[in-house]
């Protein structure tokens, strides 16, 4: 049997803002499977902000590709020929195979998923690299205690809106930046944050958070930098814990960013602001996995998934990223 | 029996890079102690960088001064009167009465200095508050591991020169930043530094880092900010400590400095950055005097002090450490 494979490749390497012309579509025909072999066919990707970076030219933290290379994010899919002792016809599993409607692999690094848990999407989400980091981030970095207030940037998507949520089951007062008016009644009617701002509408955010944080920030969870993140740290308490997840303000930039120097601020506020890459957890995911289903069970924690579909529509699902186009998790739907 | 007092006061706020005029010496007559008083006399006063800060206008971490106060910097004296149960006439002590020849206090927040353990000058140097800033910043949040890659800035300074003299007691390799070559010869050549450079004669201080941290670095021990942090933040391994202890290179400042944002780096690194002030370390403050002694007993630690004499160069003592005139502690001597 033959299998019709179509590949979202890099085109050329973005310059600033990523644009179409950067991908193109290639078409391959697939023999099926060889001894030890894998095939899978893809349900869904995901697109993240991190893609970027493995964009770039150089090293970088997560690999990286070049220009004919297929753009390698999670995907989760069916194992739809298996000749690998590991997997079966059936199965679903997740992996970094990326943007292409079938994957021909050595069965390696794949992870399987329990359809019975949730829906598979949601391994790539709240379930998957995304919920993972909030829970880990949030939770062993930020160290949030009962009554704290934990401001989020980032706040609608699909990490921040995971990290509020789960301030607010440790007990906390929860504030949430996002960058439109629907994502901020998003947060606060839907998701439970005590309050959140627009940031496109507040040219003075310090301001604001003086309003909604009146007893200062104890963590502050950072998916965005820039003059948010500039606004915040001179807001923090004592003892503040900064938790820098990402720093999306400046993905596109083409030139280092420019900024005032905060860190006598954090001197003064005995602060400690702290890095992460969420594999750092990774012998903990079981724990996290399980404890976000748990709490999606018990009606705790909500998730929102934004999924474009077909393959031709992944580069426009990724480009839309940094314009704030989603809320929640954004995925493309290849079946 | 009457004392004749000479104070230093503030005369008005500095602005921007203090200067002599903006200091003035009050005489003053004191009458000796009432019930409950303790009369000091003055040995030695402190300069350090952190007064720039209680000058200023405004809330301060550590309280502010107004024109007509008395700078309140840490001093060591001897009690040469007291009507207080908790000193006698002859005892050693430090306190925050400042520059001053004497001083007429009601007991409190006096801390006995054991003229035994070490001259008494060093309660206002290695065993005293810089000597423990050094102490726990480098070891409770640098956590340096045997064999790491230890960058102080600030190196000759009076926490940098201890920073850097611990990691080496710690097994690590450790590279100095100061501002001068002859700092640069006496880090090396007297503290047991494994290298050392001149910021000052230094444009590209990245690439000398790479040069002199072939490995990367663990830790970084900050006392300056300023582009040496920077290219510092640029060069970092995987799991970083940044120990933030001091910004010398902008408290003079008129406005915000400005320069490249480099948070996204710590989440690539996996960093953690931490700002402190060495009181939250109080109630350890009595392991870190004592471990300290002893290495200086066996040689291990060593201290260079600066020593200016007679109070009416005391403004220019203090003014001297922005522009980098000590290396080592410096104090004034008053009597």
């Amino acid at each position: 049997m033959r299998f019709h494979n179509r590949q979202v490749v890099l085109a050329t390497r973005p310059v600033g803002m990523p644009c179409e012309k950067d991908f193109r579509i290639v078409e391959q025909d697939l023999a099926g499977t060889a001894e030890g072999q894998v095939l899978i066919r893809t349900h869904y990707t995901s697109v993240d902000p991190y893609l970027r970076g493995i964009m770039r030219e150089g090293p970088n933290y997560i690999g990286s590709i070049a220009p004919g290379d297929v753009v390698t994010a999670g995907s989760v899919g069916q194992v739809i020929e298996s000749r690998h002792p590991g997997c079966q016809e059936g199965d679903y599993v997740l992996g970094m195979w990326g943007w292409q409607l079938y994957a021909l692999t050595d069965g390696a690094h794949l992870t399987r998923v329990d359809p019975t848990l949730a829906p598979i999407s949601t391994a790539l989400g709240v379930l998957g690299m995304p919920g993972l980091t909030a829970y880990f981030g949030l939770l062993s970095l930020g160290e949030p205690k009962q009554g704290e207030t934990v401001l989020v940037s980032g706040a609608a998507g699909a990490v921040g809106s995971i990290a509020g949520q789960i301030a607010k089951i440790r007990g906390c007062r929860v504030v949430g930046v996002a960058g439109s008016d629907a994502k901020v009644r998003h947060l606060v009617d839907d998701l439970g944050f005590d309050s959140a701002f627009n940031y496109r509408a507040t040219p003075a955010p310090l301001g604001r958070l003086r309003e909604l944080c009146p007893d200062g920030i104890d963590v502050y969870f950072d998916n965005t930098g820039g003059p948010v993140t500039d606004a915040a740290l001179l807001h923090i308490n004592s003892f503040a814990r900064i938790v820098l997840c990402g720093q999306i303000a400046q993905y596109n930039e083409l030139a280092m960013p420019q900024g005032p120097r905060l860190l006598f601020q954090l001197i003064v506020k005995q602060a400690r602001l702290q890095g992460f890459l969420v594999f750092q957890f990774k012998d903990r995911y079981p724990e996290g996995i399980a404890q976000m289903a748990t709490w999606i069970r018990d009606g705790r924690l909500k998730y929102r998934e934004d999924i474009l579909e077909g393959i031709e529509n992944t580069p426009k699902a990724f480009i839309g990223l940094f314009t704030g186009e989603n809320t929640g998790k954004r995925l493309v739907k290849y079946v």
